[in-house]
């Protein structure tokens, strides 16, 4: 333990934000400047990448976290809507206890999917091999063939895949995918995760579309966010969802329902 | 309470998102078709506002939003950084303890600059008055007499005036205002605070700039932000910046120094 | 704000525990020595009082944290079992998400009883006044019914009083008042409850017997607890019935049906 | 995912509670008799294991999670307080913020070693298996031999082993292992980590005492409480310990200084 402490950093430091009296930067960036030429989605990736994004990075990036913000009354709007009801003088309370619920279930498949995609393709990340070291769509299926075989054995679900509304394709998904393409990145997780897709169903006889975890995860890996923080867009896009939600409770609130409901059910068993 | 139990609704709705196997529509708009050209700014106000910001409106939201993401290693990314510590397992629980710290203190001061404007001004909202029903900087400097008179009776601080730092103007505020004006905006809770600003620091020969949480404030009632929400302009931004602070705490951690540093000097007490 | 720099300790301090290498203590007490003899709740007095409670004192104060605990399925416990749906790998996030509505509608009523006792009774708190200067009964009653007056006035609700279920008496409230009396502690503040309830439900011609959180403001206020801390105690309480709703999720679990009704319900709306 | 909405049980239900009129009932035991009789740790059991302990179970139970309330200033009661500075309307939300950091790095030790005891153990728990059954000392250190060795290979800590302070012995735990025995507990899990403790001294060269947690998580184990479930013992326990902080931090602040000692150096750096 003392050898953790003494390898521990002596000075505590930060290289996010500085400020003078006339001056606030941001990852080396005027903040001034960038106040009405800058969308909060380019900022998120300023956040992230410690630089601002080019304008697909930029397209790519708000496309992805866009498509996280609002799935409708999750178990995550349940959670924030019913804290508020107890505790309508913390919005903010209310925000994080949706946000706790992003974890291994749901957010944690993009997670999952940028793992796949990390850890299987070689150099993965926007643009950081050359055209030739790409992998041929023959060496993805082999690929692909490999990974349904190896979860298939576990006996485990290959995360990214499948939705219980959205079939035969999901609809975000397919549209991120062609987005990434027509932005002209390089597109070897998206043909890892599409191939998945196709064999797993072969395989399995049911239908496991790319869904839009997986296109998120294949295409964050395109963009080079480390699988570790790729449940990090879940929670900085839910976050804002999650205040649409508490503006809706306030004004036509359901939480109270929803708990008569199951008290009296509950009384009853 | 059985009153109360039959003044709720009988019905569970929401009118946020709706999904076909084909489809998936945010308040009534197709979200495939706005991935790839909707940004998460304008992503947001759509939760807020129920439908898309026009482009000044879009300009002034993002700035207003991208204002509040990083304000460096604050008491909010202290607590997330030391929640990452002790279960690194959970981004998400790291990102939740940081916004639970964007109450009354901080955040609040946007609330509360909101609410003076919402509450003093007549009709306040976008461009919701005509130009003539607009008040006269006279009758504004005379409002903000008032105001500033009747906290200095309660000694109370008027909220969104004053910084350590960022004197003797608050250079994001500065900006925000001026961007308000310049996108055409009607500038009543902005000549109301920059009132205040004036009048308190005469008052109390004190420097008291408008600060960025009196900008905001002002913009946002601008905007047509209820001041009861204002504060979730707070944490959705900060949710973003919060995840910028855990990837920094992984790569360069700052919390076991922290926290050797302070049971250090607790245990000599 | 300098000056509020100024103003802050210059030391980090704290005198609630201190360790060597073969002893521990908390508040002065050895932590070793307390294993084995003093229970959880008498420690819980230990950290609110820093001394542990005479056996009196243990006996009422281990009765107002137990009647917290366990409410059944409310809303906290719903946003519990929603949070750990999503975030199995985080039993802490889970239980976070349930204290978080712990706020002013449920737990806040508790403080809201206790301030009534503590602001208009004198000298209220644990045998801290000589019998001859405890208020009479008619003292009491005028003193309830002003305030009966003026909460009806203002149309609020006097908090503690009423109860969907529990009519027309509070079961558990009943014998916690009745508890207090027999371990001999002043009964001001329990009269005072007794009289608001008496008085409020002749005036409104309702049943609005002391509840449950109207007898733990009263009798925390005997003890001597500040009201602003009053919520602690349901928050310490429901943290342990919190863990016990994620074991019965996870061994029969109710959130994905409750999320499959509600989507259901809201997708045909 | 039709599948699991199958499988997903079609009513909801709980066992914890029921209420009339003038009952109230937690598993099954009648909640007003136990005001004045029963203690918050005996609660707390009931809610693990659907029953009351008896006399040696509240024992030891209450001493383990008693040893879990109060470490003083950790991360958790940093993340604590620093939430308390920006948000003091919600006592709950400081408390969240710092129950979230009770996770894999501090409390998931508990976690740990009760694994260990609960899959390499034959029948763990307490007094499931009759006296011949019981592994003999020379079966426990083949046992811990085999799991050092494992440790070793993976170079992974011992969870349970060693502490910065306390050395050579953790006075905690000593007084936990002893207690267990003196109430006539079957100590193979005890004896188990112990074992753990002196071979991997031995082998390391270096002091690793059984500390706090490995104590706890051999006890728990005994006790029957699933590995799964143990963090959930520092959970609540540490809820008590945080009210108790953020009581201190209102009456001699620390948050504020920290902040500005953090700041200072974070804007030299």
């Amino acid at each position: 333990m003392s050898t953790t402490v003494s390898r521990t950093p002596k000075t505590i430091r930060s290289a996010m934000s500085r400020s003078t009296p006339s001056t606030v930067t941001v990852f080396g960036q005027d903040l001034v400047a960038m106040l009405g030429t800058v969308n909060l989605g380019d900022f998120a990736y300023l956040e992230l990448f410690k630089r601002l994004p080019d304008e697909r990075e930029s397209t790519l990036f708000n496309a992805l976290v866009v498509t996280l913000v609002e799935h409708g009354v999750t178990p995550s709007a349940i959670a924030a809507r019913m804290t508020y009801l107890g505790a309508p003088e913390s919005l903010q309370g209310a925000v994080a206890s949706g946000i706790l619920g992003l974890g291994n279930t749901f957010v944690g498949t993009i997670e999952g999917a940028a793992k796949i995609c990390q850890e299987r393709l070689p150099q993965s990340g926007a643009d950081r091999i050359s055209a030739d070291e790409r992998m041929s769509d023959e060496q993805i299926n082999a690929l692909a063939e490999g990974i349904v075989a190896e979860y298939s054995t576990d006996k485990r679900m290959i995360p990214g895949l499948g939705h219980p509304v959205h079939k035969p394709v999901d609809p975000r998904a397919q549209k991120l995918l062609r987005l990434g393409r027509e932005l002209g990145f390089d597109d070897s997780s998206s043909r890892l995760v599409e191939a998945l897709s196709r064999i797993a169903s072969e395989r399995s006889g049911r239908v496991l579309p790319v869904n839009a975890t997986g296109a998120i995860g294949a295409l964050a890996s395109t963009l080079g966010v480390p699988a570790h923080v790729a449940r990090g867009l879940g929670v900085m896009a839910r976050a804002i969802g999650l205040v649409g939600h508490l503006l809706e409770e306030k004004a036509d609130p359901i939480a109270t329902t929803v708990w008569n409901r199951i008290e009296a059910e509950v009384s009853e068993s």
